[in-house]
């Protein structure tokens, strides 16, 4: 366990992955001191490099002298050592097995379909990666309606792991729709997960550190040299 | 919840991630009904493809009307949803994290570097492959020593979540050792890992069903056809 109760969060602005750690400990109102990487993919701390030596990623959560990697792995572990209301998990076996099923998902297929659109080298291969892409949210789309129950969230009536996870989605997705001019959440297609997504960016533990649209797509324009 | 309490597991003798799903199980005394799917990646039965329509494979654990997919996470389902002693996962937050953090790694950094061995096309890149995967052994190795604290399992005295995420390992390792005649479990490099191997695949709970290193072997080169 933890020798003294410090927490820090290593993570960076712009990365889904740091957001999933934030809004976790925001949920359960954890006091912590947040170490921003402005720009990870080129330059990583010595405490980054230190704290996570397999995968020298962020987030990276410390916890008086543990490290905690992996996105998912913190939020889980945020859930765990502050065992306090709300639930980030979900209480039953088989919703926290589904929760878990899903997000592994969205890290696996989601985010590979993701890369696939921005890796793709050729209009066909664009318009490929793209169709899997929408296959990939409309199947979301379908766990989101039965998941939600019509409450507004993956976690019912709040944000739970479900939406942590899939909130890393956002900001990628919107810079692949600027990039593309495509439309991946779409009222036609997608209507749950596009109420979802406004609803997500303004809850009143979120909306004060989650990048705007406006912002992390400029990052991107910065970062690829667009204009 | 379960409306009932009838439990049946979807798996294939020779998948390591089946084996996973059959040691949780075993370890926490659930009688389950087992519906083996004996070469799965050729053919699949009705049951399988509606039970796992995602990704259509095995290990899919049924209870009641509910199915779970995804080997860890059925693991994760069985330590929940029969509380019951023996823990598979540690009880400190701290510790459970880092079983995850290092199951997390054995499926995508150790896969990754089987599969990259088993697809090399020449020797350099065989090399290269085989080197990398030794790299990944060392540094379970390590976490071993560091985990089992000289106890003789990654959970301590007992079979926990590690050693169940790392025991997919083992057939995959026994081929590629087979058929390269390469070890890549060795007293030099990883003797800790080499005798939990030993002692994994003796323990009572275990032995009855997980396919020996001769069966594995034998298997696999019946399916690449290797004399």
């Amino acid at each position: 366990m933890a020798q003294n109760d410090t927490v820090k969060l290593i993570g960076s602005w712009s990365s889904p992955y740091s957001l999933r750690a934030r809004v976790a400990l925001h949920l359960k109102s954890v006091k912590y001191e947040y170490l921003d990487e402005p720009d990870v993919l080129k330059e990583k701390s010595e405490l980054l490099l230190k704290s996570n030596p397999i995968h020298k990623k962020v987030p990276v959560l410390l916890h008086g002298d543990l490290s905690i990697c992996e996105s998912l792995n913190v939020v889980q572990y945020v859930d765990e050592a502050w065992p306090s209301v709300p639930s980030i998990l979900p209480s039953q076996p088989y919703d926290r097995a589904s929760a878990r099923f899903w997000a592994q998902y969205i890290d696996d297929k989601c985010f590979a379909a993701v890369d696939a659109v921005v890796g793709a080298k050729d209009d066909e291969g664009k318009m490929a990666a793209a169709g899997k892409l929408m296959e990939c949210l409309a199947i979301l789309e379908e766990t989101f309606q039965k998941s939600s129950k019509g409450l507004g969230f993956f976690g019912g009536e709040t944000i739970g792991y479900l939406d942590i996870a899939c909130s890393a989605l956002l900001g990628p997705i919107s810079v692949i729709e600027a990039f593309s001019g495509v439309k991946f959440l779409q009222q036609e297609t997608t209507p749950g997960l596009l109420q979802w997504a406004e609803r997500f960016r303004a809850h009143e533990t979120v909306k004060p550190y989650m990048p705007t649209v406006e912002e992390v797509v400029a990052f991107a324009k910065q970062k690829f040299n667009v204009q």
